[in-house]
């Protein structure tokens, strides 16, 4: 059996009222039932998926890079040399992500899965699968075998930092040209127009946006993915760090590990470890609600409903960062408040 | 001129153009222009406000604490004492607004404005303007002499908190019956229907809410508030700690100090605030949309657009403690990221 195929057999279902010990809880605590809102059906979530009391004292923000043959069709905004650019400035600390993340207490791992240039700064992780993919608007982006390969360095890197403590896994990429194949991705798995699910990215002109709709649309004609394969789909209109995200959301479920998905990108990968393992869906959050409207469509096929809706729109990790506060106050209301008898608080009238 | 005349004329408005140069650093750093969405916007109105880079180190949330003579129409679903037991457990830092404001980083000021029963809690600020207001169902819930005297003590709690030293003002009260005060303040300054903005408050049934309704629409038809004089609103159909949250906000306003504003009780005082000094809407950031449904009537009257929507109906300064993570982050945003220069990293192409 593969490394990929026992990783699926080991996602597990959580237990018919697994939350039902913190919604216990919280219910009596020193509020009424119910008023901090979203906060606690969080809080029960995230022990649900433990069978334990929620618990992020040690998050980590997996940032996986590569590169877009499809970049080739006029798709972003960006050259691609911005990649491997962006790659170095978070290595150095400068990127949002970084910032966001040492705001939430979150350490940012940084990996190339697959970039164009090879590089070698310091604290990069190297699990290059091939030099980016090929242009996926005139054959597969990727074989099938390295669409697995892709799934399972992303999946390693998860149980890596697992293994080192990690208790919330964030999901985070940089690729130009990503959102083009998350829009080829969300069209093949949801049946959605690729017109629907076809953003302005890092921000193309409409011109460039509706070459871009033309350029799914040729990827899928062209592919023809199998929407009941995710593997198939990964290979034909994916990317590397894009399986990589697969493999992360994977592992999280399978080790019990909350997912905080970021945006777009990470819901088009959230679909596919969906397609691949429908029960991933208990360990994902969904941080935010990207301005990209291709994410919509996809949490809304994931049964997902964000906990941030900023109008962000640049990927790297931010909006899984912003959540990592959301998930600790959950984690600190279950724990830490006073309940109606501990303070002598009279209940309803 | 009294205290109150003197601070209603200090209340600045921003330059035009004052948030401008936070916009020309925030599009040179690394990341598409406004690809951080409403965290981009927060920078641009916390640094309008006071004419320089955003800060937020030292956040303090004002937690007031009234009684409502309200209460004896039976509209809440717990009893009076539970304000005085629940001042207590602030006190003791067994509250939401304590663990979450813990989480934040902010410091929590509890002030009694007028509880019925007086408390030696220690650490208890004092600054009670009477024992409860009276019931507003039968009569104005205040003289106006006592209205300008809660704004007044708000006042001082606030330019307290940053003489010493906070940067960052959150609202937070307590007061069982106060969601009632706040739904008669509400559709007398927007003339929404009593019906419109009257909510379950700490979750009565949909009986009491229906009595709370005609209790809202008795205290508007006994008292006639004059929309046009904020403080003849207050004195009607107010409460002491709305009062003084609406000095919590004149006074950041006029310390160009943010303010951030939790749920519907401080929608009501915010309003209350607008109307006697519209330039204050500046320092105005509604930190959350709660699930009252007055509050997003208030907030589209005064024209702010919630950061969170959780969901949350607790009040206490728990929405403005979890808006303290997003302006932290907005900060540093603005204040830590690379620029596409100093980091090497290519624009457009």
């Amino acid at each position: 059996m593969t490394s990929l195929a026992r990783l699926l057999r080991t996602v597990p279902v959580p237990a018919p009222g697994a939350g039902a010990q913190a919604r216990r809880r919280l219910d009596a605590l020193t509020k009424p039932p119910g008023s901090l809102g979203r906060l606690e059906e969080l809080a029960i979530r995230l022990a649900a998926l433990r069978s334990g009391p929620p618990r992020v004292q040690c998050p980590v923000i997996l940032t996986l890079a590569a590169d877009h043959g499809v970049v080739a069709e006029g798709v972003s905004a960006y050259p691609q040399s911005v990649t491997g650019q962006m790659v170095e400035n978070f290595l150095r600390g400068g990127a949002a992500v970084n910032v966001l993340a040492r705001q939430a207490g979150a350490r940012v791992v940084v990996a190339d899965l697959g970039m164009v240039t090879p590089s070698s700064a310091p604290g990069l992780v190297v699990r290059r699968i091939a030099a980016g993919t090929a242009n996926m608007a005139r054959g597969p982006a990727m074989s099938r075998e390295q669409a697995v390969r892709a799934v399972e360095a992303g999946a390693a890197l998860a149980e890596e930092a697992v293994a080192a403590g990690a208790d919330l896994l964030g999901t985070g990429e940089m690729g130009i040209g990503n959102t083009t194949a998350a829009s080829a991705i969300t069209a093949a798995l949801t049946g959605a127009a690729p017109e629907a699910v076809t953003g302005p990215g890092t921000g193309v002109s409409e011109e460039t946006r509706r070459r871009k709709v033309a350029v799914v649309r040729r990827a899928l004609e062209t592919n023809r993915p199998d929407a009941s394969d995710g593997l198939d789909v990964l290979a034909k209109v994916g990317g590397f760090e894009i399986g990589g995200l697969v493999g992360v959301v994977l592992a999280g479920a399978a080790h019990r590990v909350p997912v905080a998905l970021d945006g777009f990108i990470a819901g088009a990968a959230a679909l596919l470890a969906a397609a691949l393992a429908p029960a991933a869906r208990h360990a994902m959050f969904a941080s935010h609600r990207s301005a990209e409207p291709g994410h919509a469509i996809a949490l809304g096929r994931l049964g997902l409903e964000p906990y941030l809706d900023l109008g962000m729109r640049l990927g790297e990790g931010t909006g899984a960062a912003l959540f990592v506060h959301l998930a600790r106050a959950a984690a600190a209301i279950h724990d830490e408040m006073a309940t109606f008898k501990s303070a002598g608080v009279d209940g309803p009238a």
